[in-house]
């Protein structure tokens, strides 16, 4: 930690947030990353992988309801989703409120997330490490998509670091290719893409690889107040491309059924819907 | 400068954005507040007022679109705005872009800021300067709206600091109520109310102030990157309520129809109508 209790981001070289430290709680470098927890001011316990926050107590609501929810709820009938990353069990969590969810699989490449998420950020997963529709593999998730059988997920959802690094497999053609694999008929992948404003290279990087294993590919935005620099975008790729022009009173009546309608501080009916309506500095990042 | 040529926003005592500072270009002591414009590596030149950041050439764009066209095109027949504040000119820009504006009117307190705008960051305001239909005052918002004839403006665009500070009066009962009195019968007012995410008590304590002059209000949203920590909340005060419930059809004809439809890289007719519709821990702040 810096000497003057400040903990920068680097994400971004020349630009970024800064967080006063209260409190610091673990600081280990695992087989894959450098991994801090800390206690902030502002935003709670913040967790940090390679210097770039991942989560915060909170505001870790606005990104796992875009992430899971709209996916999800799109869909209408997701029964079997397959989550990679997300190790601090946020997004495992929110799959589990779905009462049509049978099961869910959860593959995070690193124990040590995992394991600082149980002892200091407890509240974001909850129970769901112990529900028994939950399935947690500390493993590879690009093994995982290689040797899982055809059909055998409706929902993926990868909620990984940026395509440098530790996530930079989580975004290739190969990737995609057994995710479309392994999807139902119906099926849709989403993943975290970056803040377009700052990161628009990935956007439309990715999203041509999204491409090349799916016939409907597009994004959509969440304002997540630790992804600093606007709207992040969350990439979307599905067999059919009916799944995101569902009406908001559709996504009402299958939130209501879910037992997700009410529970949510961000993710609404007419957010899911309006969510994937661009701005067009956004639209033309995804074009390139 | 920090000597590190870092400049951090100063905002927030606990949690914050920074810069690196490519080159100081200003650093004035007005009779009203510390200005600083500088040249940033990553948003093009930036201004401060009091240590927080006013506007970026690289994001302006996002809030001053969304804090014009939102109340011209829901109002429809805006032929005289009044802007107050704004001295970087680029709201003055963006009204006078409607075909329909007949007049428009800024006052501005601090002549020090449009003059370092003009100096420094001549693109925002363009040939706004020139317009003639625009008039620029170098004077006290306050005085002007006691003074101003009763019906005399159709919008008021508020485009101020925090309610701290210089700011704070352009958000009392009594400026709110001369907002109303010099409004005509389908008048509306916007201003900017900060960072609900940050700064909840600012939107929910102006907003019982403006609902004591105005039987409508409400909130729209925008994510502006560099006013960080998610969507930032746009306060809306109107003399009828059926101005933001206008459909989205409307909204691109009259966009049509003002010569803005296509010039914008923020907003669209899907993201002005769905930006009423608030995430729920926003919705919880409006209501307090």
């Amino acid at each position: 930690m810096a000497t003057d209790s400040w903990v920068n981001e680097s994400l971004y070289a020349e630009w970024g947030q800064r967080f006063l430290v209260k409190r610091e709680l673990a600081r280990v470098k695992s087989g894959f990353q450098d991994i801090m927890v800390f206690e902030s001011y502002t935003h709670g316990r913040v967790m940090l992988l390679d210097g770039v926050v991942q989560i915060t107590e909170a505001d870790e609501f606005v990104y796992q309801e875009m992430l899971t929810h709209v996916p999800l709820l799109a869909h209408g009938a997701a029964k079997r989703v397959l989550i990679i990353g997300a190790g601090d069990g946020g997004v495992l969590r929110r799959v589990l409120q779905h009462r049509n969810v049978e099961r869910a699989v959860m593959v995070e490449i690193d124990g040590e997330v995992i394991r600082l998420a149980k002892e200091h950020l407890p509240g974001i997963a909850g129970d769901a490490w112990n529900d028994p529709r939950a399935e947690v593999i500390v493993g590879d998730g690009i093994d995982y998509v290689r040797q899982a059988p055809a059909a055998s997920f409706d929902v993926v959802i990868v909620d990984s670091t940026d395509p440098i690094g530790v996530g930079e497999v989580l975004f290739t053609e190969e990737f995609y290719a057994n995710a479309a694999r392994l999807l139902s008929e119906r099926g849709l992948i989403v993943n975290q893409c970056g803040v377009p404003f700052m990161q628009a290279d990935e956007l439309r990087d990715t999203n041509l690889r999204r491409a090349k294993a799916f016939p409907d590919t597009h994004a959509y935005v969440a304002a997540v107040p630790t992804y600093v620099g606007g709207f992040m975008t969350l990439g979307w790729a599905a067999k059919d491309a009916s799944l995101r022009q569902v009406g908001v009173e559709e996504i009402r009546a299958r939130a209501q059924a879910a037992g997700v309608l009410g529970t949510t501080r961000y993710w609404t009916p007419e957010i899911h819907v309006g969510a994937f309506h661009l701005p067009p500095y956004i639209a033309a990042a995804l074009a390139g």
